[in-house]
């Protein structure tokens, strides 16, 4: 028997049009690309996003067909996520700090038929254009006073495709599963694969960020959203934002302190998202210029782990509450959040601190388990570790056109990250599963083993990566780029014992000059492994 | 296009699940019908109502059928939510205020296989069990040691249907869409009708009342909901709860200000919930004994409109936040919220309270339109007036078997109120449809007439009803239950003029010894219509 409730379909068409009947005042209020700050309101975004649809329809988009993006943060970009959307379309957001083979890779893959480009990304995509086989328009998004005169005929402006559209288009309602947005995540092996949201996901993923107990976003929000748009839907923040009338904030092409700290001041922001590099450069401005952020009542810093100084930095240096979130680009992002329970309020500095560290609790809709070097599900005891797996309706079932084939493990996502969750169901992240060495069917934390390491004085940066062992399947090499010339292996394994388990202690250390690094910073211990390919331990008595 | 997002249902069960799994510690405190209070934990309730549905299981409750519950707010009763719909059934919660012709035309519509009752409705229960023509068991909510000796055989004891049951029962996995309970609203006119909740509906409900710009369940709330279970599902209060982790704090039967005292006080309930009659109990017995409720944050006041003098106590007298609501059954039943935007939270007292007054903001997932008096959605401006109807997952498209046809108009549910819709998107209720009086094409307030005579000293009580007029369709008569011998009808008009618009103004008022009322103590209406059947105004000018 089913209930006799309406059968309304979850678009993201409706979260614009809501903020738009309920906050048609609410300002969007963007640092421009051009320079000057761009204000309207909620009532301006969505009629403008409407506009867009029926630009776009005369250039021929329709249903699933794909429209890129390449830009920051700004209220052109807020309206593609629900112009493209919201006619039908798949918002594809790209990474312009991608290679540009990566971009080409990517483009050609999701089959691009319009490019939407800020100025800044225009002499990159003016180079790559002749290799994106399927772009057919390139929308530049800009006015007519800012269009560079010498652009092929396919250059179209932004705002002139809105122009001299109809008041009367009404949104298109369909099928909430419909694809609604596209994101490709970059791993560190084989191509990037896309998640694909559907309407009804990205509905569902801004419910759980307007709960009090997650992102509290709320009509009295001033959201930042530092973490860009390319960046998994800038953590879902524009369709939570729409979805409770929050006034944003965007910060176009400014992320440095200075300027986001101007915008901070001037919009009386209360509420910031970003990853931990963002926050170093604004911690790093306050303390330079001796300012203050008072109005900001809580910091999400998620993408990487938070380091304990940046929340000590601003929990008690600046008073702002800080959010540890953990996502993935799959999740939509949002996993967990670490917001404290009743319990937990009292807790002296240290354990709260010690609490804040874990990437947090988990939320409704997003299932957990922890699956251990044996196969089974491990029991949530804080300690028990294996590689986190997730379930539901805001999780990845596969990659766009299936590449990687069947992603799923007996119905749950595999995050590919080792981790271990409480009693109270947070979650602690100890390291990546390819990272992890399994050493006589139990994991050593190269990440555990690496940040014990750099705590010598003597170390600089190292990387700790497992080498295939007779006897124990796999055993820990460090290796260290060392401070000067220092070069005493004992005085690091010295250092090390105590500081983690006998067994964990690692067989050998190499010192070199250097350490391979990714495009985005972090060490690349495929190459690093590569690189070590034919190394042996010394005969030793393991 | 297809999203590729995981094909999760919004099912009851994740709920408690979620609740079992990351608040399992987190108590659950009822004051018992049978006396002591009751607390457990959230993992303890998930697995009570795992044992219940495989005990319904055992008694050949199958999918869709109807498990009726005539009981106060408790922990057993809270089971009973998730046990019945978690397993498939339906969970039929009763009204025990309804008159027992009512309740017997209610079990018999619905079908209830099942009735389970508290031991304070056991007496009622035997009376009309011969006329529940398809209850086979009665199920006493109690334990061994309370139940009566002297029962039928087909009376089960529930903690003796729980006894014995496997720790492994999944939860089954079915259909968003499939019916998970029902609540029978009984208008004034008809019998009465059935709203049948699905399991999206029911979920979708529960998101938003954790949004923070609404009730703001988290993690870290105490909520005690005194809107009884059995009145459209005590507002959702249970599912939001264990959606997010609240503690709750269940009543039981003692709902006088006292009962309630004790348990705010005790349990450090942060979030109350429930209809002005039973606020208007607590603030009195708070200022006879001169006790405080400091831990309380908010009290969300439905079910009918919050008059200003309690809005007032609760703010100003004992700083309680007072967040106004409006709902329906037939709306899950959440529909406004009021809560303040960033740009209202500075206003000044009056102004503020003005503001609360009205029936709050929508919240999305609830659209609102207002068809005037020639059938058109009219502008939301605060002053122009219409009936009010609602769209979205979670209102009702039709009722029970389809009791009443074809309820909606063009995909909208009529509710059945007059209000107006203020700029900002926040609702004003000011009349029931059938209520107002149309004179001329426009429409006359009854209740806002009503609202300004009992203003005048003389009125003790007053009711204004349309009286058939040939040429202005109709035209308001204003009923008055004198103070003493009262009777000079030109002081009322004098009273009246100059706080209404003058083509408000009654053409006549007659004075009674006493006004109808109904069972749950409004006026009726309906038979004060009836009993001015005949009358006519006297010969005038108008």
């Amino acid at each position: 028997m089913q209930g006799l409730m309406m059968d309304r379909p979850l678009l993201i068409s409706s979260l614009i049009r809501y903020a738009a009947e309920f906050h048609r005042d609410t300002e969007i209020v963007s640092r421009s690309v051009e320079g000057p700050i761009h204000r309207y309101t909620y009532a301006d975004a969505e009629r403008s996003s409407r506009y867009l649809a029926q630009g776009l329809e005369a250039l021929g988009v329709g249903i699933g067909d794909r429209v890129a993006t390449l830009a920051w943060n700004t209220w052109r970009h807020f309206e593609l996520y629900f112009g493209v959307s919201g006619m039908g379309a798949v918002c594809h957001t790209l990474n312009p700090r991608l290679f540009a083979e990566q971009l080409i890779y990517i483009v050609n893959h999701a089959e691009d038929r319009i490019l939407c480009t800020d100025l800044t990304f225009l002499p990159l995509v003016e180079k790559l254009l002749p290799q994106f086989k399927t772009v057919e328009h390139v929308i530049v998004m800009t006015d007519e006073a800012h269009m560079p005169d010498d652009v092929p005929d396919n250059y179209l402006c932004y705002e002139t495709l809105l122009e001299g559209r109809s008041d009367d288009y009404q949104w298109p309602e369909f099928d909430e599963d419909a694809a609604a947005s596209l994101c490709y995540t970059s791993g560190t092996t084989g191509n990037p694969k896309g998640a694909l949201y559907s309407h009804r996901s990205t509905v569902l993923h801004s419910f759980a960020c307007c709960m009090k107990d997650t992102l509290g976003m709320c009509s009295q929000s001033v959201v930042l959203p530092v973490v860009p748009m390319f960046h998994a839907n800038a953590w879902g923040t524009p369709y939570s934002a729409a979805m409770t009338g929050a006034k944003m904030v965007f910060p176009g092409p400014g992320l440095d302190g200075a300027s986001v700290y101007e915008l901070v001041d001037q919009e009386n922001v209360t509420a910031l998202l970003g990853v931990p590099t963002v926050w170093l450069m604004l911690l790093e401005y306050l303390r330079a210029e001796g300012k203050r952020i008072d109005g900001v009542e809580s910091v999400v810093i998620g993408g990487s782990a938070a380091p304990r100084a940046m929340i000590e930095a601003f929990e008690n240096e600046f008073d702002v509450r800080v959010l540890h979130a953990w996502g993935m680009t799959e999740l939509s992002p949002l996993g967990t959040v670490n917001t404290p329970r009743a319990s937990e309020l009292d807790l002296e500095q240290e354990e709260r601190l010690k609490l804040q560290l874990k990437q947090g609790r988990g939320i409704y809709g997003v299932e957990l388990r922890i699956i251990g070097p044996d196969g089974q599900p491990q029991p949530w005891d804080g300690e028990s570790v294996g590689e986190l797996e997730c379930r539901g309706p805001w999780v990845s079932s596969a990659y766009f056109k299936n590449e990687g084939g069947d992603i799923l493990h007996d119905g749950w996502f595999p995050t590919g990250d080792i981790a271990c969750i409480d009693s109270n169901g947070y979650l602690q992240l100890t390291d990546r599963a390819k990272d992890v060495i399994k050493s006589g069917g139990e994991w050593i934390s190269s990440i555990e083993l690496e940040n014990e390491a750099v705590s010598h004085p003597g170390v600089a940066e190292a990387a700790v990566i497992g080498i295939a062992h007779p006897k124990w399947d796999e055993r820990p090499l460090l290796v260290v780029v060392p401070v000067g010339d220092f070069s005493d292996k004992a005085s690091i394994l010295e250092h090390l014992r105590g500081r983690v388990a006998k067994w964990w202690l690692p067989d050998d250390i190499q010192f070199v000059d250097e350490l391979p690094h990714t495009a985005t910073g972090k060490i690349s211990k495929l190459e690093l492994r590569t690189r070590f390919e034919d190394y042996e331990f010394p005969k030793g008595d393991n």
